[in-house]
């Protein structure tokens, strides 16, 4: 990587996490600037506006959010133990940077107004439903979830409960909300798994 | 109601509109001058800054929001029945105001920074919440919901995946992930209610 590209990416990383913390209007290239210890010209020079910017800061906070919550040791074994993992994987880890979870956080900054910004939080949330409508096509494939189950029902139950259990915890400063979900989904696990299944993750 | 202090109040309402759209950092005096058509002096005779402003235009919306959220012909009959009304109150009704729900917003927007605002958030989803525990612990006592239950767990799951799930939607442009929340719930609903409940209000 070259020099001129490095610091473009170092900008980067370092507005994401303001962005994140700040959301888009509350955070100014005066402050991109203090985090990077950059002048106003060297942040212009890769990038034509606040705007621009902020756009490459949110892709690479959702590409990050969404690897995050996609990939990891946990995704092997069972359909159950998969799902189970990435409930617990988010309550562990629920952001990758201070300020929350990314995608929650674009989503509510960009619903009313910033059209790139939604349109980045819309591709984040259908990658990781993708991800997790998979887990569950190949459970039922294998016998391992109930042929009934929804696997979009199933996967958009879990990120929103997530997403909102997050929310709460963060406002209350525990993890309770996040743990009370968890529990609770045990008993969509059971009601979803094969009974063998069940009984297997149960037992890990 | 004396004129100034309706004055007073119709600025609240305004400016809970703007805020809930754009966030604290969004949203200027001059946009709550534009909606209302008051000059800046009018609206600093009322206020002595826009801290003061959104705290009491957050208030508003908050309890507006707590109000549609826990009041209703719905709460009524037995606690599944209740239970099942607030979900689909809910997604009938997600927000007071455009923008979204207040809770999340403020949640959102009030977490990295903003402590009045946090703790207005705060207030508002411990009532939201007390509400739906007191429906659980009734259920429970009247033998319509199982004695194992846990009222705080099943409270912040309904409030966690409903807020989770209206991201979601207002991200999509769609009501699918509230639907998919609903029908994930009714699994729920069965799994906690004693027999003879769950086949009255499944009939409903």
């Amino acid at each position: 990587m070259q020099k001129g590209e490095q610091t473009r990416q170092r900008i980067i990383e370092e507005a994401a996490k303001i962005f994140n913390q700040r959301g888009f209007a509350g955070c100014s290239i005066q402050d991109v600037m203090e985090a990077t210890g950059l002048e106003k010209g060297g942040v212009y020079r890769h990038f034509a506006s606040k705007e621009e910017l902020a756009v490459e800061a949110f892709r690479y906070a959702l590409s990050l959010s969404v690897k995050m919550r996609t990939e990891g040791p946990g995704y092997a074994g069972s359909a159950i133990e998969q799902l189970r993992y990435a409930v617990r994987h988010f309550i562990e880890t629920p952001s990758v940077f201070p300020g929350g979870c990314p995608l929650m956080n674009t989503a509510v900054d960009a619903n009313d107004g910033n059209p790139a910004l939604r349109q980045l939080a819309c591709d984040a949330l259908k990658k990781w439903r993708a991800v997790l409508c998979s887990i569950v096509e190949d459970g039922i494939a294998h016998g391992e979830i109930r042929s009934g189950a929804n696997p979009r029902q199933i996967a958009n139950t879990i990120i929103a409960s997530l997403e909102g259990a997050l929310m709460i915890s963060r406002l209350e400063g525990t993890k309770r909300a996040l743990c009370d979900v968890q529990e609770m989904f045990e008993m969509i696990l059971a009601e979803i798994g094969t009974a063998r299944e069940v009984r297997l993750g149960s037992a890990e």
